[in-house]
């Protein structure tokens, strides 16, 4: 096996930042780092976490974190910015909190904001999350900045989604839009000193009876993260339903789901490396050919195809994939 | 050549309808027919019509084909709106003044509404503009109904783009987010009567000086598509930039990059579909040896794409692509 993959195994965190640079690199190498250290992983709890900006999210990880530690977990922490292609500025500020465990070596903290690598953002943070697990921490928490498209996408590879809300933030609009209602598996109305969070829970509970049935009736808890309060039902909330996915039939049939996803998501990208590749020169004088109509663009993505098909070995294409 | 093909391209307005509708479908036949009818196509100029729902794009869109029809051009249209599976209701509605034309045999309109084929709505939405193009249309309007991404990505199959704005309508910022400014080849602030339609158009001139420099100064003009006004200066706007796209480096090598993305997209969903297809029962019972680790996504990923590889021969895919 790789160095850099042993030494990540063993818990170097280093190691472990250097791995998911690759990954978010969308590092060819990368995938061949995956395939060594996937059979490590499928043990930890991951955990979305998800809600428009000023939710109070990253307070919320905060104190998830520290309940986690006090249980004896260790926990990794994916903190997700689709929209910038660095994490930084008011970002990081608002996740300075979560320094607070800077220190702890139960507790590894990291930023991705980058987009545009070949596998989207969804995939950069789908295998950082299966690295932490591979990595031995027991949670895995992914924090998006907000409810999105993109949100949805991060989002939609944790085994648990929890969907943060504050009373009068209005959002719900863009939150039923985005389609996050449905992919939510606990609810947290946080800032529950506020006017009207009674009325947000009660809201949520009347939306979920109008959403489809499903096996799992995801639970409704009020918050306040700033001073603790409600953590205990929430942390109660997320082990239900990990002890749900891991115990009934629904939860089987969501993680094959997911791992097929996963492998498609994969395939598409070895496709798409190919295809990028495969523009040669002839190629591009040929899109001349088209635009004077000597031949057609359904031609030439066949032989296209071809090329990239013959261009390599099967062998190669394994080691890419 | 196909007989619907041919009927199409003679001009049978019911053909044309039912070869959309094919496309629309995502219908593998309707790539074959493509390929038939692609030399036929690139005389027609493609105009796309944007911005903010309630910024008066279809009666802008009936003023222009009435402008097109005046000066003895055959005009197509397509209507879309990537929300809504049916395009009907209320922007049906909105739409209905276009069918002032609905007896003019020069004029073809269409809706297009369907999402989640294959190739995207964009890559429908292209289709159809073409095959408008080959049946002989010289005028092929696009018109969407919002300004998101999907709008964008829609009307970035267009030669030209028009973004239509009106004052005190407050959407700038998510203009200016969707990066519509960006595309935009024209301008045309509408409902010019209201207070601050001139402010609306002196704002975009500024924007304009800051956005990186280009060839093509897009211009901006002011409208009252309703009585009518003004519509004699998008109409020499619109032929300014059409002469631009035809005379310059520039507009060739912008037809160029437009052709290698239709390349990539029929690709994309050749590759797809039998990826689609690659899925059998066995395929199906792996994703439960790698939940059980027993083999991993990435080793998955390559046999199911020695599979996709092996499965079809290339003549398959020609017609498939």
């Amino acid at each position: 096996m790789d160095a850099l993959a042993q030494r990540a195994l063993a818990g170097d965190p280093r190691s472990i930042a250097r791995f998911i640079s690759l990954i978010e690199r969308g590092d060819s190498g990368s995938r061949e780092l995956m395939k060594q250290i996937y059979p490590k992983t499928g043990r930890a709890h991951t955990i979305g976490i998800t809600g428009s900006p000023g939710a109070g999210k990253s307070t919320l990880v905060s104190c998830l974190i520290a309940a986690f530690r006090a249980a004896g977990k260790t926990v990794g922490v994916i903190a997700v910015d689709p929209s910038s292609p660095f994490t930084g500025g008011a970002v990081l500020g608002d996740r300075l909190r979560m320094q607070d465990h800077a220190l702890d070596s139960g507790v590894f903290i990291r930023s991705m904001g980058s987009r545009g690598n070949l596998g989207g953002l969804s995939g950069a943070t789908h295998e950082a999350a299966l690295v932490l697990d591979a990595c031995g921490f027991d949670v895995v928490l992914i924090e998006t900045v907000g409810v999105g498209q993109s949100e949805v996408d991060v989002i939609r590879v944790s085994d648990t989604v929890c969907l943060v809300l504050v009373p009068g933030a209005g959002d719900d609009v863009q939150i039923m839009k985005a389609g996050i209602m449905e992919i939510a598996d606990i609810f947290v109305v946080n800032k529950s000193d506020r006017d009207g969070a009674e009325k947000v829970a009660m809201d949520i509970k009347v939306m979920l009876d109008l959403i489809a049935n499903r096996k799992w009736r995801p639970p409704v808890s009020l918050a306040s993260a700033r001073d603790g309060g409600g953590i205990d039902a929430i942390m109660e909330n997320i082990a239900a339903h990990g002890k749900h996915l891991a115990e009934t039939e629904e939860g089987r049939s969501r993680r094959l789901s997911k791992i097929k996803n996963e492998v498609e998501e994969i395939l598409r990208r070895a496709v798409f490396a190919r295809v990028e590749s495969a523009w040669t020169f002839e190629q591009t004088e040929i899109l001349g050919d088209i635009d004077s109509r000597a031949t057609d663009p359904y031609s030439v993505a066949s032989s296209l195809l071809d090329r990239v098909i013959n261009a390599n070995s099967y062998t190669d294409l394994r080691s890419e994939a």
